[in-house]
């Protein structure tokens, strides 16, 4: 006698419902990676960095960006919205950095996000270079009316980021007037990335500045040599009252249940340096493509897809909190909600938030993939626009490529068109598409 | 009966020689790897580039790194003396570039030694982008009156170089008023390379920089939707009348024939962004280090050890050609000229040119460098400033090293102490003393 479990069951239904979506997927990857829409999403992101070049929170050039979004999706057929959110405007002015003792050297800089200016003369101060929050703990008082320069090893992202994000205030603590933070990357040609820190509250405010991997190794010998070090900084940088902006919204609605919605995104706005094609256009073009490929197919699933361009993520996911707020109301009725942050290099592995019962919908979902060997399930979704909703409990997904240099351009001059791969974006099309459209045209909901 | 030849004879002694001197390499390398000098040669190249930073050709820098050295060696106790060279004297001056249609963006670039200014206000013109000269020609017609943008792919620094060489003149011929040139490297983090390039006598000489790869990919994609492109750009640049200097010489003399010389160098001048580190100043300290290695263990070889760090090289090898000029005339004495200029990574080879009978010896030499595995001889010689005595039937060697990020940082603001690694010098010294140190030492001079 067999015994079946419910579980058995269910996931043996699901298995046999998903697996029927085969054909469907084949002929999504086939247009997508072979087909009439080879390119396009690769192309799309060149017409729009070509065009608008980067463009950062609270920037005209971040309207335009809209503007253009707005457009180019309304052209293509799709039914598209704006929704205002109101957004951060910083803006990084004049800036520069010059050792000066015990020579003149030049150091390539970028002021961080919110950071406070200088005055019209600039800082000249010693300088005290540490390798780690707790060294400077140990000389604090040495701290005193200096520049601290911060040359911490990379170890991680996730880890190393700290020091962009709270060096400022943990400098200012013992006295500092200035900070200067070796750039969050495993690797640099001279190049500064920028970034977004935090003042505490209640803490002085000081300037603030990434500088190269190699100035802040040469500032760390010569200080090992016992030598004294001056610097001059000035930084013209302000901040403006916040400014209107939006989130771009673009769907296909849903024919049985078009208030079910599986939503897919990037984020329009970029940093102030380079193209921001990496970070995120990218992530943003693929969201699109996504709802091309569907709609050139004549498919229509049960929920609705829509795709969400984020505004001012870069400023601690601003456009994307204020969307929360004021979606979570219907929380219900998010299916899935997926970001495209980490580049749109060869894609590895679909990163994936939800319950194991949910999992194990999404493990038959990625099989669909196998036409183009993608069939990888991940665990942990991330992304700093869908983590209100994963906190909530509604399943998330993310994509994850193939990033071994990913941070060797981010938030630098070196976010170009120049590091993007026409293919490489065909195949994050094509694995965005299969997934979402699948999802959403299930006869279930994902299970919480 | 067995007959031997007299070549096989000659072979068999010559081995033998060499052989008996495996006790002296390992003492050379155990010195340098593992002993007291470990660490020593990237030591002092970090003080040395660290005190000094770059020193172009002409410069007030160069004057004082020449000093530095002059005195640094004479303490280290060798026999220092400096040989009067003139040399160029070109000045980058302020320069920058901006592409005003169709949007305004900032380029980053770098004037090419000895490339003439614009006009103080600049010069502002549309565009033509080429991908190659045969380009060019077919669209003579076009580019008159234009700035050319060459967007040329990288294929070798050997082979590709010539558009940075010749790009001025060729476009010149048909009319340019400028040109902007896609930076020699097969990778950017929106990094420009500079470097020397030649004007055509009897060719208007027009203003000439590299830009960024990143740079001229989106003008070839601008181009290629057939945008019209203006730029201006603006470049101080200027040529003063040749400047004093001098190439640095230290030598060990032989005991035996102190007027037969085994020549090591590298050049001490720069370009004047980065810091000279790769190029050259690994392969000076290297030739600086065997002398000091020779010394520490109290040996002195048959022959003359001698250690020329050229001055001016970047122009052309300058300095080395008038070192040539005035000691050819014994050039018989002249048993091996070396020379690294190729970065000192890892190193891979010595590459040698010279004939079949000298190679044999070197094959010999090679085999002492068993203990760290780095017994391979490879073809070719190269360098710029041994080339005219290789030319004139020397003898000569230079270091192969795993060099695939070699032109990423060549002649840009990447070439700094981070990219070197004090184990790898330590190996560069190593066989760099053995090789120099044992021909040095045996009782014939190279046959020829």
């Amino acid at each position: 006698m067999i015994i079946t479990s419910p579980c058995f069951l269910y996931t043996s239904d699901i298995a046999t419902e998903i697996a029927d979506y085969a054909d469907v997927a084949k002929r999504i990857i086939d247009l997508a990676v072979f087909g009439a829409a080879q390119n396009r999403s690769y192309r799309r992101l060149a017409d729009f960095t070509d065009t608008i070049g980067n463009r950062v929170s609270g920037s005209e050039n971040l309207n335009m960006a809209i503007k253009y979004m707005y457009n180019a999706m309304t052209q293509d057929g799709l039914d598209v919205h704006l929704e205002p959110v109101k957004i951060p405007h910083w803006v990084r002015g004049k800036e520069s950095a010059v050792m000066i003792v015990p020579r003149v050297k030049n150091l390539a800089i970028l002021g961080l996000g919110s950071s406070v200016g200088t005055p019209p003369e600039g800082i000249e101060a010693e300088v005290l270079v540490v390798q780690s929050f707790e060294e400077l703990k140990h000389r604090a008082s040495e701290a005193t009316g200096k520049i601290v320069v911060f040359n911490q090893p990379f170890v991680s992202y996730g880890e190393t980021v700290a020091y962009r994000a709270y060096g400022a205030s943990e400098a200012a603590k013992v006295g500092a007037v200035a900070t200067l933070i070796r750039s969050i990357t495993p690797f640099s040609i001279n190049s500064p990335h920028t970034g977004w820190q935090d003042y505490q509250d209640g803490v002085k405010r000081i300037p603030t500045a990434c500088i190269t991997v190699e100035d802040a190794e040469l500032m760390w010998r010569l200080s090992k040599r016992g030598q004294k070090i001056m610097i001059r900084v000035t930084m013209a940088a302000k901040t403006f009252p916040d400014a209107d902006s939006f989130n771009t919204v673009a769907e296909i609605k849903g024919w049985q249940h078009p208030e079910q919605v599986v939503l897919l995104s990037g984020h329009l706005d970029s940093w102030d340096v380079g193209q921001g094609a990496m970070d995120d256009g990218g992530g943003a073009m693929i969201s699109w493509e996504v709802l091309s490929l569907i709609k050139d197919l004549g498919l229509r699933p049960r929920r609705t897809l829509r795709t969400v361009l984020w505004t001012a993520e870069e400023q601690g996911g601003v456009g994307a909190q204020q969307y929360y707020n004021l979606h979570k109301v219907n929380i219900s009725n998010f299916d899935l909600v997926m970001e495209s942050d980490l580049g749109t290099f060869r894609p590895e592995a679909l990163q994936f938030t939800g319950s194991d019962a949910a999992r194990k919908v999404m493990e038959e979902v990625v099989k669909l993939l196998a036409p183009i060997n993608m069939t990888k399930l991940e665990t942990h979704g991330e992304g700093t626009d869908i983590s209100p909703w994963m906190q909530a409990g509604v399943p998330g997904a993310s994509l994850y490529v193939a990033d071994s240099r990913y941070f060797w351009f981010h938030h630098s001059e070196g976010d170009t068109m120049s590091v993007q791969d026409p293919q490489d974006m065909n195949l994050c099309s094509a694995l965005w598409a299969v997934v979402s459209f699948v999802v959403a045209d299930l006869q279930d909901m994902l299970p919480r």
